[in-house]
Parts: structure tokens; C-alpha cells; sequence
């Protein structure tokens, strides 16, 4: 048993549907949820930067005393992971892992495709992964830049032309490569869920990294007999840049209003 | 005379747009360039953020002798040129109220259009600007969040259903309340004027913030007897984040082939 909260991160707000299907699976839990709103999107920006801005987002996040912290975000996930859970004495978690050993299970076919940032695709950290698993299977990968802006400015529905037309753009080389497996590789993108679907088809399995993050924490904390033992936790909700846009856009991802007060960082001293 | 060189810094690379006007109308003019591409975009930053940002683009560049500073962003000069002229010792030039004042003197009907990213519309800055040369003019704002990103994908051309689309969305308003003056508030959008001028009417005229801008600074230096005596200036580039894109998209902006090296700045230590 282990009261204390966990740290969620993301570059910006898509984080939020991985801290949705946390409170799904472990209604008990505090969170302590960080967006980095002052330098969001990280996903077209080097390596080396996304390592430096993810060390400050877990440093921020390190002053409460945490259980574990969780990388809401596939491009930090791909790309400092590894960096950040070496220099940190609690667990440190992403997104990555799980959704490539939930795509290395569900493909029949063995072609899986991999839609997320630059960033992200450039790591080729999702190869790597899905490879160890599954040596015989084929990653085809598609970086979809204007998914996180259209997203982010609610273009995300069903009809609409502007996010049909670039889905549809985006997405045929994966349809016509025949893939039956596809990971949304991007915290924001299980808003896009419809819309990919109708344009991949219904027998195409889309594989949802935050969610599949979500459920491997629940597992090691589990594992680790470090749940809580709370019926329901608490929320803290911190931004880097103003937060009155905050209750706003959270709601859209997170799927209930938020009616906490929100904080503000500044990251660039940690 | 003066030879020595004219810094300009934008949020990115739109501000590319300025410099080759600077070219055309001051071949003779060294440029330092910095485009903060770790931090970009600044639109929908707070103002509290783009000014810090601000001050720190301003003192990587004042790490050359400079005889001026060209703000070539449309949302840092509604933003921070207050702050940012009375801190420095060498004139710092922006590009709104050169345009504010093109377009009070273009306006016939008194009914001038504004578009921009969400932080200069916010400002209000335009609006002043305008009324204090025309106390009759009415400003219509519209702040069009999805045009950086789009042009930034390559999306800016006529016929391409999506910036088309977007397009039509954000200038329905303008045109409906019969502008017939539109300004361009961001130097990313010159690459949108076929586009716009399309959707606004052949009878809208559509200044160009960064272009304004431009013919300021020339206006001001030779004022001031500060030009240079050379033929042809040098380019120097500087990013904050990785080198490898910049010869390709720079020269999308600047409409010529970067060959000049790049360097790389951590601006955050500014």
C-alpha cells in the first residue's frame, strides 16, 4: 500500500486521456498531472531538446514526494525514457512499451502501422520494440504532423473536411499496405479514434498508447503492492504557461469537467 | 553609414519573410538571423511567456555589435516592443505599427480586416495603433490559429482543399462585414496570400505586416544615416533547435537557397 500520488507529464494537454483511463482503472489514486503549455508541441523538435525539456518536467514534478511518474506522451516516450528512468530513483513509466507489446499481440497479418510525431517515428523506438517481440513483423510508420494542431484547435469530429481530408492523406499507404494492427502512437490522438477508423476500417485494430500506459501502471503498481488504498483520489493539475484556457481544453481530453485550481510553473527553472 | 550588421529574430522561420524584403529593398545590409524553433510557435502563448521569450531572442543577438533590431514576428511586436525598445540602447523595429499605419492610410471605406495568431489579436495592439491615424476606422480581428502550422506543413498552396477550407472559415466573417483592407498580421501568412486574396476579393487590399516592416527599417536607417556602403550583405542563420531542416524551409520563406552554415543556440541561457 503506497499513498502517495503519481506524476503524469505530457508536452501539453493529450496527456490528459492517459490520466482518463488511469482514473478509470485506479479510481483511488492522486495525481499530480503536469502539461508543459509554454513550449508545446514537442513532437517536431530534436532529440536532444526533448531530453532536456522532459528532465525539467520530471524535476517540476519530482518536488512532491511520488510514487511513480508516468510520461504521458508518445514522443517523450520514444525519446528519453531511458534517460529519465536511469537518473531517477522511482519508476518511471511510458507509453511505448505497452502499446508495442499490445500491437506485437494483436497483429494476425505481422504488417502493424505506427502513426505519431516526427519525433516519435524518428526514435524508431517502436521497431525496436515490437521487433523483440515479434521478430517476423513489419512496422510501417506514417509521422502525422497536423494531427496534435488540428486537435488541439477541435478539429477532431467525424465530417469534418479539414481533419477527413488529412486523415485520408495520412492514412492510405497504411490502408493500402494492408496493415491490421495500428498504434496510435500520440496522447492525442484517441480524440481521432473515429475518424482513423472509418478511414482504416473496422477490422483494423487501432491500439490506443496511452491507454495501453495507463494499464501497465496499474500492473506494476499492482505487482509492487503499492496501490492505494483510497475509493478516490485527489487531482493537481499544473501549466506552464496561462491557465485560463485550461478547464476549457482539459474537459475535451479528460472527458469530465475539471473544477480545480490549476497551477502555474516555471519550467525553464527546474 | 554604418556597417554594422541588422539583427532579426522571429518565432521561427516566417520571420524569413521579412528578410527578403530587407534584401530586395537593402542588398548592401549584413543580417544575423535567429528563428527560435525550440519554442515555436508563440501565437498562442500568454504574454507573460512571449515576452521572457522575447527578451532572451533579444540577448542572443545583441551578442553582435548590431546597429538595429528588426522584431520580423507579428506576435512579439504586439507583445514585447514596448519592453523590449526601452531596454535597449539600439532601435528596435516591429512590424505592426508600420502596417497599422499602411493600412489606415489604405482603408476607403473605413472598415479594415485583421488576422494573426491569438496572442496579437489579444494585445488589442493593432486596433490602437489604427485608431489613433484614423479614429473613424473600425478593426474586425480574427485570429486564425491553424494558418502557422498549415503553412509550416507546406499547406499554403491554391487548390489544396485543406488551407482552402480553413481559409474560407477564418475570412467568412471579414468578408461578410465588407473589409476592404486586410492585414496580414503574421509573417508566416505571405506565403497565403494567393490564397487569401482569393477567398477576400480582388478589391481587398492586403498589407503584409512583415513587408511593412521592412520598408520601416529601411526608412529608418537611412533617416538616420546608418546604411551601409557595401553592394552585398552577408546572412548569418542561428536556430534553437536542430540544424537539419532549416536549409529546406528557409528557403520556401526566403525564396532563395540557403547555402550559409546554421548554428545552433541554447537560447534558454540567454
Amino acid at each position: 500500500m503506497d499513498e502517495r500520488p503519481i506524476g503524469v507529464f505530457d508536452s501539453g494537454l493529450g496527456g490528459l486521456t492517459t490520466v482518463r483511463e488511469l482514473r478509470r482503472l485506479l479510481p483511488g489514486e492522486d495525481i499530480v498531472y503536469f502539461g508543459d503549455t509554454g513550449r508545446v508541441p514537442y513532437g517536431g523538435r530534436s532529440a536532444e531538446t526533448i531530453v532536456k525539456y522532459a528532465r525539467q518536467d520530471v524535476a517540476f514534478l519530482r518536488t512532491f514526494d511520488l510514487k511513480a511518474i508516468v510520461i504521458a506522451c508518445g514522443t517523450v516516450s520514444t525519446t528519453a525514457l531511458e534517460v529519465l528512468a536511469a537518473e531517477n530513483p522511482i519508476p518511471v513509466l511510458g507509453v511505448v512499451a505497452p502499446a508495442a507489446a499490445a500491437a506485437a499481440r494483436a497483429t494476425k497479418n505481422g504488417r502493424i502501422g505506427l502513426i505519431g510525431t516526427q519525433a516519435s517515428i524518428r526514435s524508431g523506438a517502436y521497431e525496436r520494440l515490437i521487433q523483440a517481440q515479434n521478430p517476423a513483423a513489419q512496422v510501417l510508420s506514417q509521422p502525422c504532423p497536423l494531427f496534435v494542431p488540428l486537435v488541439e484547435n477541435g478539429r477532431f469530429r467525424r465530417g469534418d473536411i479539414v481533419i477527413e481530408t488529412v486523415a485520408a492523406e495520412y492514412l492510405a499507404p497504411l490502408r493500402e499496405a494492408g496493415v491490421d494492427t495500428l498504434v496510435l502512437g500520440c496522447t492525442h490522438y484517441p480524440l481521432l479514434e473515429e475518424v482513423i477508423s472509418a478511414h482504416m476500417g473496422p477490422e483494423v485494430a487501432l491500439i490506443n498508447a496511452g491507454a495501453e500506459g495507463a494499464r501497465a501502471v496499474a500492473c506494476a503498481l499492482e505487482g509492487a503492492d503499492a496501490l492505494s488504498a483510497r475509493s478516490r483520489g485527489t487531482y493537481r493539475y499544473f501549466v506552464s504557461d496561462r491557465q485560463e484556457d485550461f478547464s476549457h481544453l482539459a474537459s475535451i481530453f479528460l472527458g469530465w469537467d475539471v473544477t480545480e485550481a490549476v497551477g502555474q510553473v516555471d519550467i525553464s527553472q527546474y
